[in-house]
């Protein structure tokens, strides 16, 4: 129902020679908005995603506006648009008041890295992605 | 009707904390094999596609297996899936003779950086992206 | 007098396969501070420090403990040890509460990008930089 | 009495929004070559200085003239200036046949990640390491 908002610090270093976000960095970008989501609140519940592991199975983004550095976070909305036993779909948007500067879409399966196997999603993981669960349809990214 | 190969390094800090090449760091092994066939081949024909500017529209990846890091390069397969007035689609496969790594796509615009418009591709650059156009249909990445 | 403290946001990818941030990410931390400290800062007083350029001309770093990924950001305290006509250097501890992660120390000059040659300091400059500067002397880093 | 001379792949990312390698991005270029000093190299005798752990206690250097990124690698030469029970010190030069770009140094010391303690030395370390000592006294990056 709810969508998340990550303020997300942009780093001087994002831009490329051109002066603008490198395309790139945007990935990086949504990186920390993954661990924001899944790990710093996913583990207030005491049961994170990411403890159980998970790898990322396909990313899409595209891109809207350039970007530039400032000292000022980019949010980073992000809701959840699908789940299922084996997967988790993720999209998002990068905005200010005023511009989008990309929307994308993650999909992460939930792994064990210790066995190198995908795992089921634990009924925990499933119950605290539904809470961002969105019925907007996937963005065409 | 070519496959451009790219020998692309990988560098020890692409690894995160799983031991893996990050799924990040793939886009930046793109980035890479894009700046080999457009900027360094391209301009060898003396007129780069990049000289004129270009901005990445958009990306999709797939990943297929783990990378893990190592002193030689990993290959990375291109060719060119769509061409048009105002835009470029290039595809890929990451892989060595084992394993398909990841499989991607991104398309890409002429663009003015000076002026910040959106350009018409030359027939220079036309030429030189119909040397690696493939008549396989795009990966569904 | 001042010594000027920047509260860094950490990235999950700075951490290497080793779960710590890494050696060359610490400079990118510093990278941060720097921006913090001379274009942020610096440009309220309507006269920024890198907008007529600077380069850095040399770094030391000295690795304490390791530091590990946190939502929390990490503090990066630092102050200018030395001014004069063509170069500025600053000290820094990255640092929390209990522990002390790493000292440095950086040497900068002004520099004119267009030119491409070294630029005298100006008034207003040495004047912002001098707020910063603290007579403990240089870390040995 | 070897210097090892590694050609290290320059990105297209490595480059700032100056349109020359970032500083930081320097320090990347150099943990490649350790890495394939120590790792590459090192792990060809059958016992990787790396495969028992180490850490970066220290690192300096000095930028010398601007690197623009080229398709072709950038030699980085590298030999060892001390050895002793606790840490080794490698010196560097960043450089072509024309023009040096910077000259560094960093220190590393041997070190159990699993125990988390600082490990000594072991012969074959060691034995290792001195084929690249080199008298010429340690640069003053």
């Amino acid at each position: 129902m709810a969508v998340h908002i990550y303020p997300c610090p942009i780093r001087w270093s994002d831009m490329d020679v051109y002066g603008v976000v490198n395309n790139v960095s945007f990935l990086r970008l949504l990186e920390e908005a993954r661990v924001d989501l899944i790990w710093r609140l996913g583990s207030q519940d005491g049961d994170a995603f990411f403890s159980g592991g998970s790898v990322v199975v396909k990313h899409a983004i595209a891109y809207k506006s350039p970007l530039v550095h400032s000292p000022t976070p980019i949010d980073i909305h992000m809701w959840v648009s699908e789940i299922n036993a084996a997967s988790v779909s993720i999209e998002y948007e990068v905005k200010d008041a005023n511009t989008v500067y990309a929307v994308a879409s993650t999909t992460m399966a939930p792994y064990c890295y210790e066995g190198r196997y995908p795992r089921r999603m634990t009924e925990k993981e499933k119950a605290f992605l539904e809470r961002f669960f969105d019925d907007r349809r996937a963005i065409k990214a």
